[in-house]
């Protein structure tokens, strides 16, 4: 794999087929920004037409060629592409870039199309990047393979940003706003209809390139699970963020990327929970996006969210404090001694936190650094603001106040220091060479330090690093099951469920009844009757033997009258759960992301607050207590209106079982639903009211 | 009033106090900045210690000065301002500027220095702006008065957007960022410690001013409730869009506002019901702030969200659309007949909307105008959109697009036209001389788009026009009050409530019961007592007159045991409430914004997720309406779970009449609890369970 990444931004000869002598036209402009960059490789020009172009001879096929070239850009149209697909596998080249449009994306025949080029290249072991995508490059070597007129007024410099994107137009926009931030790229792929090459992939290998500590990822959607995956986790160990871009969060967003090239788009809900689960940060603006990678490609993440505001302005320290919160920041209190003294050196300032020194500061630079230095030493930050306004847009006043920062900061280089401030770019250059985050924005600021601390927990999660295995195998019946299936099964892959007992027909209910212990439920048991309710299934506080026979023949009669034809298997006799919270969880399979464990309070939270959500399985306790604790009502489970505290830790290892026997058996299963799922109060456990395992269909039924 | 705001921000004569001939001084910055402007007015420098300052002659005092000047800046330290103050006032001068921190914010001390002052300028009719403020600047006539570094590199154009903020920073920073958006600035007013003029009625002045028609404001908090409602009312009808910018929104914010300056921070979710209940736009960010002035700036608000997105690449055309549907945009399909016309032109392109036309287009100017002329022309969009990504950085593909896309807009001029691109600045200014807001983000062009459509509904409200009245004057006995008490004065004010009876001690509760009809519940009434449950004073579902006689009984024998000292009123005799949703609704003193209604959803809504909102008193039942359904939780009285809808009608309705109270009675009102009222199925009414009305004590009971 790592060959043909190789290949692809750092060949040694790359062929370009389709080149033109016009450094405008697609098949002029690779050339000409190969040539701008002083590319040491070789350029092998192929074009039937012409002797030289732009200044290069050029050869009339690839087989022509004086040498086998590492990879080549095919800048010919979608008809023509297919050939010289075949010509470059061939002649053994490694990698080619397919710019042209009008594949999969198209229609039908552009899908035959792909289809046939993919299998083309894969015979001879040729890997392919695109079709329609801007292809890539690597300014480390000089590398330019593309066609984006991003270029075309200055090139890209090198630095520790990788940027992968199915879009070509997206990846060009964030490359232009990381150089006008300032930010170096060290990789830049884009995947457009992804025939061979995904952003899996490119993740998987971009995570292992050293130059490289963050990545700005865009996708409509993914195709390999497990690859993708994969990727998240290589690069949370690798302790290198990644900061996504996924579109199709709205339902028209998700209707035009179902529509656009070839995307796969699952649930978008799914997509954002597993982003979070592998400590991925989806940015939800471009502009986030940027603001978050900037922060980044310091590479400093903060141990806590201590943040301390240093102003002065009150108005922008409130301001910042505001963001600050909404970001998930603590801009805890100085110590009340440490306020006494700041207070000592400025008499007007509100030394607090924010730390506002008010204007007066300015007038004296080694107060201004005594009095930061003892607002950094003793309030125990582990991140430092500052808010310098328009202050530095003036020369004069920008350097010393600069030096008067950087004095304050002496031996405290571990720490965050960011800032907000409007000034020209030269000035916010020097800043930044002296290790400062500079913003013009504090909203952006404030949650780009947010996302430094969300990812660094993230890292730290994976400290111990064992992935979560699935659950063992089990010999699942054919289908349809019934609740009395469906709980001995989950109970053999570690949910706990009451002592149930299924009656046979026949039977006496009133015994079993008697043995579980008054009062007891019975429902109606039935691999085809998956709504009891629904036919009179149910009976529920009956009190002594003789109400539980009576209510067991009524259940019988009422089951014979409303589904004539259900196989019956009995009467489940249960007992009666004691009070607690109503909860829901299930298992979906995600088109894409496959076997997912849903999560949600029940009743109005799921019916009217939609208030459910999701991992991949499987996880761990660890991950589903995360999970329940992200929950909008989950402070339901913590006790509310005099409740004792719910059992979450019970719930969370229910949670994670699932999701082990989910991954095990996500071949066999379509879904799961366990709801209601009541929870306890501490200590007493879970109690899954209801379970209905629904098999998949066997791929011969669905043939008939 | 307007005369001393024309005094202040176009006089025809100023003085300058404390004028430096260091033009980088406090006191001469101001006049280096007239200099630069070319300032027509006559300016004169006061400066006992020197003949000229920065060329001009200089005085040795206000006494001195040749003609009485219109107005005053006092660039002098606090221990000077109050002679400077009063020297102006004795002069006649209109109004005065003071620069100088060290009043209010500093103490006691300085808080008596800033009363003195005021009351010597107000002896004398002169305003003051200050102190602790940067000035005011008014660019249309060249007026600098602001010694603000923001002018250091380069002056202000004049324009149609007005700032008022109280902090100087603040203002300063969105000037700045304005300047650098290419956004012209009417009016600007930093009103710092506010000892006389505030943010409300500087708003409500420029308001009035026609050359401003959106304005930016920055406050902590307000004084002035009536004067900054009648701004906030004036500016909706005269259609100028306020986008406001208020800090304190999280705990630690208000904590350093309420410690700030002198600002009086009530509670900010009160503020921000109030913002939305008159259609001012919240920021809630600086950046979002410029991004809706800017759109604002144009004075076109589309009478629909109808929005349409054209795009040449697919990524981005979803992301809008994500963006847009985020930010309340319609983006409506294209109707069929016009989605074939469009793929009739480019086979390739996927017209639905996101109209996606891919790269193709631009291969032919002629093909793109007609394709976007029918798009537009067929979609029925208010809102047309397009995203030309980095393309216009090349200034020969910047032109020929714009002059396209003109040809494409022939004719639909009144509509918005929103672009996103990344260009150099005169690209930028010639596509927005043609009419087109220019976005570099896509997320920002939405929010900015939202926000327009927002702000015409707001404007459109308010159509009809007459304000809402307070209720009429009730007489009101003394506290404390019964529930009886209570529910017979909110009857008067016309809210309903069931055929209650209140039955004297003594009396036959059981007779009542039976007149009610059964069942019934039974509450003790005490002026003493308001939390009955606790004192065992309610028993519910009484269904004979004995069981009702028992019942009270019992509750009078527990009155007398948990709250001996009680006076009791009697027995409340109520009909058993029908099955309806739970609401809450209450009335409180809000400190600045005085009586406000606040209405929620019972129970967990209230309890867990804290899903409440407020209204300023009074108000219609259009907008208790609106209040209404800002709940999160709001579905719950549209029916849900098999319920029927509710009677949102009446709710509203008692909303309205409890809100017209609250304002008749501001004086005498503590604090109303409705708690719970029930809302029955459409057109059955509303039922509130339980009144308490608290009194505000006399101010001479707080002396004791």
């Amino acid at each position: 794999m790592s060959d043909a990444f190789s290949s692809l931004l750092a060949p040694l000869s790359v062929a370009l087929v389709g080149a033109s002598d016009d450094p405008t036209r697609i098949g002029g402009r690779p050339l000409r920004y190969l040539r701008e960059s002083g590319f040491k490789g070789q350029v092998l020009p192929v074009n039937p037409k012409r002797e030289t172009v732009q200044g290069l001879p050029a050869y009339s096929s690839i087989a022509a060629l004086p040498a086998i070239p590492d990879t080549a850009i095919l800048a010919v149209p979608s008809h023509l592409t297919r050939q010289a697909v075949e010509e470059c596998a061939q002649a053994g080249v490694k990698s080619a870039i397919v710019f042209s449009a009008g594949f999969a994306e198209t229609g039908t025949d552009g899908a035959r199309l792909q289809a046939d080029m993919v299998a083309i290249a894969r015979s001879r072991g040729m890997r392919l990047l695109g079709p329609n995508c801007l292809g890539v490059f690597n300014p480390s070597v000089g590398y330019f393979g593309t066609f984006s007129v991003v270029l075309d007024n200055q090139l890209i410099a090198p630095g520790p940003v990788g940027i992968v994107s199915q879009s070509g137009a997206y990846g060009a926009h964030i490359a232009h706003l990381a150089r006008k931030r300032g930010l170096g790229i060290s990789q830049w792929v884009t995947t457009g209809n992804e025939c061979d090459i995904d952003v899996a992939e490119t993740l998987d290998w971009m995570v292992r390139q050293p130059e490289t500590n963050v990545i700005m990822a865009y996708a409509e959607g993914v195709r390999d699970r497990d690859a993708f995956i994969g990727a998240l986790e290589r690069a949370r160990k690798a302790e290198k963020a990644i900061i996504f871009m996924k579109t199709g969060r709205s339902d028209v967003g998700a209707e035009a990327a179902a529509s656009h090239t070839a995307s796969l788009a699952g649930s978008d809900a799914v997509f954002d929970a597993v982003l979070r689960q592998y400590g991925v940060y989806r940015a939800s603006t471009t502009a986030e996006q940027l603001d978050v990678a900037y922060a980044c490609a310091s590479g400093i993440y903060p141990p806590s969210n201590r943040t301390g505001i240093f102003t002065m302005s009150g108005g922008f320290g409130i301001q910042l404090a505001d963001d600050a919160e909404a970001a998930g920041l603590d801009v805890a209190p100085m110590p009340d001694a440490a306020q006494d003294k700041l207070r000592e050196m400025l008499p007007y300032s509100s030394p607090r936190n924010p730390v506002d020194a008010t204007a007066q500061v300015v007038s004296d630079m080694d107060m201004l650094t005594s009095y930061v230095r003892a607002m950094i030493t003793e309030g125990g930050y582990d991140i430092f603001t500052a808010i310098l306004g328009t202050g530095p847009s003036s020369k004069n006043f920008a350097d010393p106040l600069r030096k008067a920062l950087m004095a304050a900061m002496d031996g405290q280089e571990g720490k965050i220091r960011g800032l907000t401030m409007s000034a020209p770019d030269e000035v916010v250059r020097q800043y930044e060479k002296d290790g400062f985050l500079v913003y013009e924005d504090g909203s952006a600021l404030a949650g780009a330090l947010g996302a430094l601390v969300w990812l660094r927990q993230g890292f730290d999660l994976n400290r111990d690093g064992a992935p979560v295995a699935p659950g063992a195998r089990l010999e699942l019946p054919e289908g349809p099951l019934s609740e009395a299936d469906a709980k001995a099964i989950l109970a053999r892959a570690g949910l706990d469920f009451p002592g149930e007992r299924l009656v046979p027909l026949g039977e006496d209910v009133g015994e079993a009844a008697s043995r579980i212990g008054f009062p007891v439920v019975l429902k109606i048991c039935s691999p085809d009757i998956a709504h009891k309710t629904e036919v009179g299934g149910v009976a529920v506080n009956l009190r002594d033997a003789d109400a539980a026979r009576k209510a067991a023949a009524e259940i019988l009669h009422r089951a014979a009258e409303h589904a004539p034809g259900a196989r019956l298997d009995g009467i489940l006799v249960a007992p009666m759960a004691p009070e607690g919270v109503e909860t829901i969880a299930g298992v979906m399979q995600d088109p894409v992301l496959g076997p997912v464990v849903m999560f949600g309070l029940g009743g109005i939270f799921v019916e009217v607050l939609k208030d459910v959500t999701f991992r991949a399985a499987p996880f761990d306790e660890a991950e589903a207590m995360r999970m329940i604790r992200e929950i909008r009502g989950h402070a339901m489970l913590e006790g509310v209106r005099g409740a004792p505290p719910s059992d979450i830790e019970a719930l969370a290892r229910m949670l994670s079982n699932l999701s082990r026997f989910a991954a095990a058996h996500a071949d066999r299963i379509e879904s799961i639903d366990l709801n209601p799922v009541r929870v306890l109060p501490r200590g007493q456990g879970v109690v899954p009211l209801d379970a209905l395992i629904v098999l998949k269909e066997e791929a011969t039924d669905d043939r008939h």
